[in-house]
C-alpha cells in the first residue's frame, strides 16, 4: 500500500497565490465586466527587453539547423551566461565569484524550495514574519515543521517578527538555529537592510555554524547607497551564506523562466560525526539527479541582459516600476493609508484600517476591484498588514490610487 | 549548526552522465583532434520541428509587446497546451483526460525525480534493473534506499532484474512492494512490454493498493501494435499509475525542455488512519509551492508539435532515428555481438564481450573514440551490458559503425 507524505498533507489548503486567483475567479465570473486591478502577486506587466528578445529569435534559429542546435543544456548553465553574472552582477561590486559557484534554474522559486534538501530534517529553520510562503511551506512539506498552532505558527519554526514595531528588522533568535532565511530587499515589506545590519546575522551564523538562505530577487530595485545588493559584499559571508537571484523582476523574466544561486565553495553542513559537507558540491549532485538546465533560448535572452543595450532597458524598466511604486506611496498617505518599503523595493506594505488583512482584500476586491495581497497570507505578522506591487502598468497605478482616493475606506 | 542530509551523501560521487562527461573531457584533452562520437547520453542531435520553430518566434514577438506580453504561467501549463496533449495524445486513443489531470513541466527527469516527495519515507520501491539512475537516486537522497551493499544494491530497494535470461520482462515483485517505477519502451534496454504484460502490473497495484510511476518518455518510438503507448490503455490503471511524457525524444526538445505529467483524479497514497488522499491534488500543492511553471515561449513551441505541420515533422525525426537504429543494431550483428532493444526504441542493449562493462567504454572511448553508457551505471543488472543510442546524426552513426567493423574487439 502506498503510504502518503503526512508532512505534505498538514499544509494548509492551498498556496497563497493559488488562493487568490481563486477568490478573483470567483468574482470575475459574477462581475464579468468588472475592470480588475491586479496589484496582488508581485507579476511583472512590461514587455521584455528588446535586447532579450533579439537574442531569443538568434537562439530559436540555432535551434533550427542542425549546426547550432542545442541538446541538453550544462545542469549548472552555459559558460556564457555564468561568465556575465559573475563579471557585472559580482565583479563589478567588488565580489569574487568563481564559475562553479553559479547555479543557473528556472526560478528562484524552485531553488528557495528545493535547497532544503541538503539539510537534515531536525534541521531548526528561522525565518522572518511576515515572509514568502514558499520558506515555510517547502519545509512543512519535508517534515521540519511540526503541528501548526491556533496563532499560525508552525511548532519547530523560530519566526523573527517584523512589524511597524521594530521597523521590520529582524532581530536575532534568543533560541540557536540552524538555518535562516533573510530575503532583502524583503518581500513583503519592502523594507531593507544596511550593511551593518546584514552583518550582525553573518557573524551570528559564523559563530552558530549556521547557513543563511539570502533572497535578493529584487536588488535590482536597490538605490540607496549603503543598503547591500549582495550578502556576500559582507565579510565572511562566503562561508555561510547561498544567495537566490532571479531575472523576473529584475528583466521582466515571470514568464519567460531564469534565476541563478550562488554557493561559495566554503559553505558547509555538519554530519552527526562533526564532519563538513561542501554544500556547492551536494547542490551540485543534486541538480545533476533531479534537474535538466534551462532551455537554451532562454539563456540566451538572460544574457542579453547584460549586454549594453540590455543592461539600459532593464534600467528603464526597473524606473519605470519605481515611478508606479512612488505614485502609490503618494496615493496612500493622501487617503490617510499608513505604508512602509516602495523605495528601495517594488512593493508596499500598507497597514490595514480594522486590521483584517482578508477582510481587507475581499473589500478592496469588492468594492473598487482592486487586488492586492492580504498580510496574513505571508505570516501571524503580516496580519494587520496589506501587500501591493508596483509591477501594474503606469495606467493601472494611477487608476487604482484615483479609485482608492474615490473610495469610502472606513 | 547546520546539519546536512545525510541520505544525499550516501550517493555515489557523480550522476552517472556526469560521470560520463568526466571521462570524455578527460580523453579529449589528451587527444584535442579524436573524432569523438556520442552515442552514450540520450541526447538528440536534429534541429527542432519547423513548426515549433515558427510558433516560438511568434511567441518570442509575444514577449516583446505589452498587450501580448506573458507573465507567470499557470503552475499547471497553459490551456492551450493541455488541450492538445489531451485531445491528441490521449483522446485520439480512447483515453478520456481532464484537464486537471494534466501537469506540464520543464523536464520528466523533474517530474520523475520529484514524484517520490509525495510518499512516506517507509515506502517500499521496485525498480526494474537496470534502470535510469534518477528513480533510484532521488529515492536515496530522500531517505528511503537503506545502505548501498557491496553488490551494488541498495538495503530497502526492490530490485526487479531485466536480463536477457528473463527476456529483460520484469517479475513481479516476491515481497510486497508500495511504488513501482517502470519505464516503457525501456530505458536502457529498449525493450517493450505487451498490453498483456502491462496489465499484469496494473492489477499488481490495484490489489495491493501500490502506485506505479510509469515513464513513457519513449513512446513515440513504438511501431508495434499490440504495445500500449500509455499505461492508461489499461482498464483499471487510473487508479493507480502516474505517467511521465516528454517532449525532449519525441520533439527533439532536450535542450528546450518540456515534459508533462498525469495524474488520474482516482490515484491515491494513504495515511496512517487507512484514508486515501488525492495524489492529483498533492501533486498541484507541490507544484504552486516547489515550481513556477514552464516558459510561455517553449510551451507555444510544443504546442506547434501538435499542429499537422508539426506531426509530420516529429514523424520524420522519429523516423530518422529509427533509421539509426537499424544501422547500429545491423552494425553490431555484423560484429557478431548480441543486441537488443531498437525495434520500438531509440535505445540498443548490446552485451559486452568479457561483461565489464565500464571497462568496454574505456576501450570503445580510446580505440575507436565512441562513446557509450555502460551498462553497470544502471544497476547491477546492467553489468554485462551496454547502451547505444540512435540520436546521433546519420554520417556519425554509419561511421561508428564502420570503426565497430574494423575494431579488433577482442
Amino acid at each position: 500500500m502506498a503510504h502518503v507524505n503526512e508532512n505534505h498533507i498538514k499544509l494548509p489548503g492551498s498556496y497563497l497565490f493559488a488562493e487568490i486567483a481563486r477568490r478573483v475567479n470567483v468574482f470575475k465570473n459574477e462581475h464579468p465586466d468588472a475592470g480588475i486591478i491586479r496589484l496582488g502577486i508581485g507579476d511583472v506587466t512590461r514587455p521584455l527587453p528588446q535586447a532579450s528578445i533579439d537574442a531569443m529569435h538568434k537562439a530559436v534559429d540555432d535551434m533550427a539547423h542542425e549546426s547550432t542546435f542545442k541538446g541538453y543544456p550544462e545542469y549548472e548553465g552555459y559558460d556564457f551566461l555564468i561568465q556575465k553574472i559573475i563579471d557585472i552582477d559580482y565583479k563589478k561590486r567588488g565580489i569574487n565569484i568563481q564559475k562553479d559557484e553559479v547555479f543557473v534554474s528556472d526560478g528562484a522559486k524552485s531553488d528557495t524550495a528545493n535547497i532544503q534538501e541538503l539539510f537534515d530534517l531536525n534541521n531548526i529553520i528561522a525565518v522572518t514574519d511576515p515572509v514568502y510562503p514558499v520558506y515555510v511551506d517547502s519545509n512543512v512539506m519535508a517534515g521540519r515543521s511540526g503541528e501548526l498552532g491556533k496563532d499560525g505558527r508552525w511548532s519547530k519554526i523560530v519566526y523573527l517578527p517584523c512589524t511597524a514595531e521594530n521597523k521590520f528588522m529582524p532581530e536575532l533568535p534568543k533560541q540557536k538555529v540552524d538555518i535562516i532565511y533573510l530575503c532583502f530587499p524583503n518581500n513583503p515589506t519592502g523594507m531593507t537592510l544596511t550593511k551593518a545590519e546584514l552583518k550582525k546575522w553573518v557573524d551570528y551564523a559564523r559563530s552558530e555554524k549556521a547557513v543563511i538562505l539570502f533572497d535578493s530577487a529584487y536588488e535590482a530595485y536597490i538605490s540607496a547607497e549603503d543598503v547591500p545588493r549582495s550578502i556576500f559584499e559582507i565579510e565572511g559571508a562566503r562561508e555561510v551564506a547561498i544567495e537566490f537571484r532571479s531575472f523576473s523582476k529584475t528583466a521582466g523574466f515571470t514568464g519567460t523562466r531564469c534565476a541563478y544561486t550562488i554557493i561559495p565553495r566554503e559553505v558547509a553542513a555538519y554530519s552527526a560525526d562533526g564532519q563538513a559537507h561542501n554544500l556547492n558540491r551536494m547542490w551540485y549532485r543534486r541538480q545533476a539527479t533531479k534537474f535538466n538546465g534551462v532551455s537554451y533560448i532562454v539563456q540566451r535572452g538572460a544574457e542579453a541582459v547584460y549586454s549594453g543595450e540590455g543592461q539600459k532597458q532593464v534600467q528603464a524598466l526597473v524606473g519605470y516600476y519605481m515611478t508606479n511604486a512612488k505614485i502609490i506611496l503618494e496615493g496612500l498617505k493622501a487617503v490617510g493609508l499608513q505604508a512602509f518599503g516602495g523605495v528601495n523595493a517594488p512593493y508596499i506594505w500598507v497597514k490595514v484600517p480594522g486590521g483584517d488583512s482578508w477582510a481587507f482584500f475581499d473589500r478592496l476586491l469588492n468594492e473598487i476591484n482592486i487586488v492586492g495581497t492580504p498580510g496574513a497570507g505571508f505570516g501571524p505578522s503580516g496580519e494587520g498588514y496589506f501587500r501591493l506591487t508596483a509591477f501594474g502598468s503606469r495606467e493601472n497605478t494611477e487608476e487604482a490610487v484615483e479609485r482608492l482616493k474615490k473610495w469610502n475606506i472606513t
